[in-house]
């Protein structure tokens, strides 16, 4: 395995999907360096040439590791989980992998994306009303599902690639004040989470990018 | 492995992220058992608090598979790889695996989820625009990524899972006359892959619940 030189991330400490693999990084002991990615200042780094170079998406986060160059922080994740020691992100039982999988992708598809900031820009002014809603509605989905699979954490009683998605995604609810309280599940799980070190590190209030107002 | 039952695919025939599902099972022969759900008749079958308890997110698929049901098609494909023999949806290389995951990812959550029946009744008037925009854009960073990692599928030479998320989204976008003309590489491989028997077999023309007019 190539692991001479560090991974290095580029991302942007408010982005949901960025902090997910800052998590992951953390959880498995990996250190990477930070290029800050600013999605707003200047219309946007994302939208420089040089930065498509490494994620056509116009997004973050963008990872450069091992020689390539991947974006989609779940296949980062799973790449991250094939190639390195450490606790496992994904259980061995494949039906346990199956429920990460599922509820990573319940978050990962069906949620985040309809916050994005591209799409909330085409929305415009009912841009709060619409995240809240699509928020809400996948929470709906996501709490009677959680409370079958859940143990101290998304599925048992280990850490995974489903609770890297939660923490990030309750954050963003609670940035357009949906209320948490509702879910009784997920608001266990993620303030369990969030005891934890390796979601500590990675908050966004505690990044190289982070604004000093908005520093914990 | 409990493989004593066949699994039970509930899907609709047009739905897109049913279709992988469909994809999958075939590559793999699996037979499995079809239960429609009309997203449009009587206000959308997967409203039903019946259907609600297979999936939550009042969504197609949801798959009874060795005492479990998952949704999310991503989650249902890994796991059909990971517990059946057959030809491998996903490589053995880690970076191979990690690029075959970032593709699909890219539509799963790029590009499919702004397409989503429920998403569309929101927009209303302006969806065919919404959703040809989201098309474009995704298909515009598609393109470049294809053109590294292309074989004579969308990663190398040997079917993955990605070409299962790309021959449904193709799909969609013609449905929605978006004009693939422009993305030479993602036609090109649409096409190889819609000659072959699995994406056949699995086309919404030849479904149990395709209507008459629609039927191949």
């Amino acid at each position: 395995m190539a692991t001479q030189t560090k991974p290095v991330l580029h991302g942007y400490f408010r982005s949901s999907c960025s902090w997910r693999v800052r998590i992951a990084f953390s959880l498995k002991g990996i250190e990477y360096d930070q290029v800050p990615v600013n999605l707003i200042k200047d219309g946007g780094q994302q939208m420089t040439e040089q930065y498509q170079e490494l994620n056509p998406m116009k997004q973050v986060p963008a990872v450069e590791i091992d020689g390539i160059t991947l974006s989609q922080s779940l296949a980062v994740i799973q790449y991250i989980d094939e190639t390195r020691p450490g606790p496992r992100l994904l259980p061995a039982d494949p039906k346990a992998r199956a429920q990460v999988r599922m509820i990573s992708d319940l978050i990962a598809s069906g949620i985040q994306p309809l916050q994005n900031l591209y799409v909330l820009q085409k929305i415009g002014a009912e841009k709060a009303e619409w995240a809240q809603h699509f928020i809400h509605r996948g929470f709906q989905a996501l709490e009677p599902i959680l409370k079958k699979t859940s143990g101290k954490y998304c599925v048992g009683d280990e850490i995974s690639m489903a609770d890297i998605c939660l923490v990030p995604q309750v954050y963003n609810a609670e940035r357009f004040k949906v209320d948490v309280e509702q879910y009784p599940t997920i608001k266990r799980i993620n303030e369990t989470l969030l005891e934890t070190e390796a979601f500590k590190v990675s908050h966004p209030s505690r990044q190289p990018d982070t604004p000093a107002d908005l520093r914990a």
